[in-house]
């Protein structure tokens, strides 16, 4: 078979802008994976690994304009938004610089013998290790953030896993340029280029997350795409760990006396979250519980004339753009479906920003009868779904039908009956919850989670912030191991000053 | 069809002693987990948690010679032993009610708003929250420490999980009396008594992970029950975190200066670590990497007159011990093993310790033709496969051939030129790596760390000690929440005294 080319296409236009690479076949993902393995053992150091994250960041950095322009060239995104999604990801490989210097993720803890106890305990002592080669599968709607240089790369890295990347189709030439940079960083820093190793192609990623050497995976894209790579990683002789973030219809509730008090300030900051980046974001706001009456109409209104004031933008690629103008029409079409700002086409590229509305009756109905399953579903894109609820009841019925998310919102009045049940009801069902906020842009905090009960995430760690380091470690315990054949890390004295317990 | 009724058998004679229940239906699964997830709410209260750990373990010591007298009629595992191994488990409830009162399992970090940051930080508040129900598997070796009142079990509960509990059909009646206990414990500490059921039968095990309000699964058994639980787990439309620990070869690795100096120790320790409890430990040493030539022929000799004099025993039931003479005979008749001392029956009921060995080379030629299982296989029982080797290459070639651990030991002398290389191959096959020692007696600490590569474990957290509460929680951030709708736990001015970052 020939090799299928790799085309960078331009959202803008639709049109190919040039072939920049061609799929990996089985054999070349095995010589991938196999080049990357090569490199753990240049990657233990923990001196190499930091400069090799400070370096990336600073050549990120210098490279900039270009790689900007790239980004701007295959995704549309505009450079406002990925100079800040730039800054993001250097920040991020350099806070995790920080995280291997600091030492804390090894997890070090020490166990002196005690002859006394039951059983008789002998030296212990533990650290975490590596898993091994990391698979990463980069996101549509990050290009950098959450790709190439971004969260799940740097997290590896810092913990000692070389990665073998494979690139978004969206965005294969800015994909080529952030690796060779991410490469060149490692020479810099004195460690081999495989440390990264960047691939191309959709049956190359399920070869990826079957290779024998590779020890885990990080994934952020759509449920179907997600749930394969995990089904596969699952169905291994030897599973490994599969860490995805897959979707998130993010759910709002407005109380009765939220609307009351604030219905024209909720419409107009609800069409502001849904619409930012052309509501590519997996913490965009697609499914809203408004009250039904006066209240919840002023609601409607304000949400109407906002969101129908959102200048049409271009979305990430044909395809995305097609799933959504097909979508959200078909659901526009179902009975008692109405769309007071129907989104559409707005030219041959871009689409208008839009919501639909229905009744939580209807959804239960629906229920009832087993298809309701469009009414629960994530529309990727600047849309949202807007269910008017007639009672207290209905509220805790649709959101006994939902899936797991990232995100769930209360937007509640100052002094509101039904916000300590209601709080109560919306923490099952994310991992980050809200109050009288929106869940769109993600501040990077210790105390931050993003992540959420399955399919937000397909394991309880967070993929943003410190911690992410920990999905790609293992604790290992060295008993009675005489003080030479120990790590330094772990020998007495701690002649690395690293944080023990 | 009619009920299928669950015997206790005296694995002393193999005959029947009583029918102690029957084996659950679906509709009892699912009837059994929606108890357990409506005490969820009680579950919440810490205080009552901690109640519920020590009041059990209370309870448990009072009843000890009913339980000890319960579990080795079922187990043949001995007063002594049972003692010993109930002393265990009542400490490690207590342990835990330890860590719910210490309240650091819960990872409670704050971080305040900050209107500099880019994108600018609200105010942020995450700590753990209980996955929901969990499905425990009971062990067949460890009727108590990692059956019905196991480390699980205590470990969910800690975490503010109910548990539904499949007890393993080796000791039915011990585990209907443990989970009476542990329920009459419950009511003791003003919690429902539904935190803890107990369910019988295989079908039952497969239902209940598949019951979509089971969160989160605890295993500890074979390779085959495990990885079909494992399977059942990921296929579900929701996935769970299945926690299992599964098979282990323990593999150790003497070196030849090793053998030269201490053939007769290592021979004599080797021995009473394989035969200890009948050969059923998790992490007995199965599979021995020694030296071909003289001093290695004298490590086999000690070995030989060592295992030789050790007492038959009682093994756990009759499949096992079916298994252990059938499979253990076949490999012995293969060509090229020869047996110094054939494992075998002794009377009806009682089987005798040996071993069997043979050369590296001939492991390696069988790898090659893609017919080696058997000789990298788990006995379970008093058994282990001595291998020996004429090179160092052939220790690099044999150890490439391993599956996961939880241990892998090293027997070296005291200036030893193949330490450090061989303790650095090692290390990635197991979560334990011992010098000098023998793996089995698991130290109850803060660096331990009972789990390994897959099959040893099918996650990378540890099934023994304070850290195996994570595995029943996950993170929830609270963004910008009044203060009153916060738990008392995140509220500003730490009312409960909790540790915070």
């Amino acid at each position: 078979m020939a090799a299928q080319p790799v085309w960078s296409v331009d959202p803008r236009t639709g049109k190919p802008r040039e072939q920049v690479a061609v799929e990996a076949t089985a054999e070349e993902i095995d010589r991938a994976v196999r080049a990357a393995a090569a490199t753990r053992e240049a990657l233990a150091d923990r001196t190499a690994r930091a400069a090799l994250l400070r370096t990336a960041a600073d050549l990120l950095d210098e490279a900039g304009p270009h790689v900007i322009e790239a980004a701007d060239a295959e995704t549309a995104l505009g450079p406002v938004r990925l100079t800040g999604e730039l800054a993001r990801t250097t920040a991020q490989l350099r806070s995790f610089a920080d995280v291997v210097d600091e030492g804390s993720f090894l997890d070090i803890r020490i166990d002196l013998p005690d002859p006394a106890t039951t059983p008789p305990r002998p030296d212990l002592r533990r650290w975490k290790i590596p898993l091994g080669v990391v698979a990463v599968y980069a996101a549509s709607n990050f290009p950098l953030a959450f790709s190439v240089p971004g969260g799940d790369t740097a997290s590896a890295l810092a913990a000692g896993c070389p990665v073998v990347i494979k690139a978004h189709p969206d965005h294969p030439a800015t994909s080529e340029l952030c690796a060779s940079v991410l490469r060149r960083a490692a020479v810099k820093a004195g460690l081999p280029e495989d440390v990264v190793v960047l691939v191309h192609g959709f049956d190359a990623g399920v070869e990826l997350v079957r290779h024998p050497l590779v020890a885990a995976a990080g994934f952020t894209g759509s449920v179907q795409g997600g749930r394969a790579l995990f089904d596969a990683a699952a169905a291994r002789p030897v599973p490994i760990p599969f860490h995805g973030e897959l979707g998130s219809l993010n759910p709002v509730v407005i109380t009765e006396a939220a609307a009351e008090e604030r219905a024209e300030e909720i419409g107009a900051g609800l069409a502001g979250s849904v619409t930012m980046g052309q509501g590519q974001f997996c913490t965009k706001p697609g499914f809203v519980l408004a009250p039904a009456g006066e209240a919840g109409d002023r609601f409607v209104a304000s949400l109407t004339e906002a969101i129908g004031a959102v200048e049409p933008g271009v979305m990430l690629d044909r395809r995305m753009r097609g799933n959504f103008l097909t979508g959200t029409y078909e659901l526009a079409e179902s009975e008692g479906v109405t769309a007071p700002v129907q989104p559409g086409p707005a030219g041959p590229s871009t689409v208008r920003a839009g919501f639909l509305t229905f009744d939580a009756e209807l959804l239960l109905e629906r229920h009832g009868k087993g298809y309701h399953g469009a009414f629960v579903s994530e529309y990727f894109g600047p849309v949202t779904l807007v269910v008017r609820y007639a009672s207290r009841d209905e509220i805790t019925a649709v959101l006994a039908l939902l899936p797991g998310n990232l995100t769930a919102t209360l937007q509640m009045a100052d002094e509101d009956p039904e916000a300590v049940s209601l709080l109560a009801e919306l923490t099952p069902l994310a991992g980050r919850v809200l109050v009288n906020g929106w869940p769109t842009g993600v501040a990077v905090a210790g105390a931050q989670h993003h992540g959420g009960p399955y399919p937000a995430t397909t394991s309880t760690f967070t993929s943003v912030g410190a911690t992410a380091i920990e999905r790609w470690l293992r604790p290992v315990t060295y008993q009675s191991t005489p003080q030479h054949l120990l790590p330094p890390e772990l020998r007495d004295g701690n002649p690395l000053g690293l944080p023990r317990r």
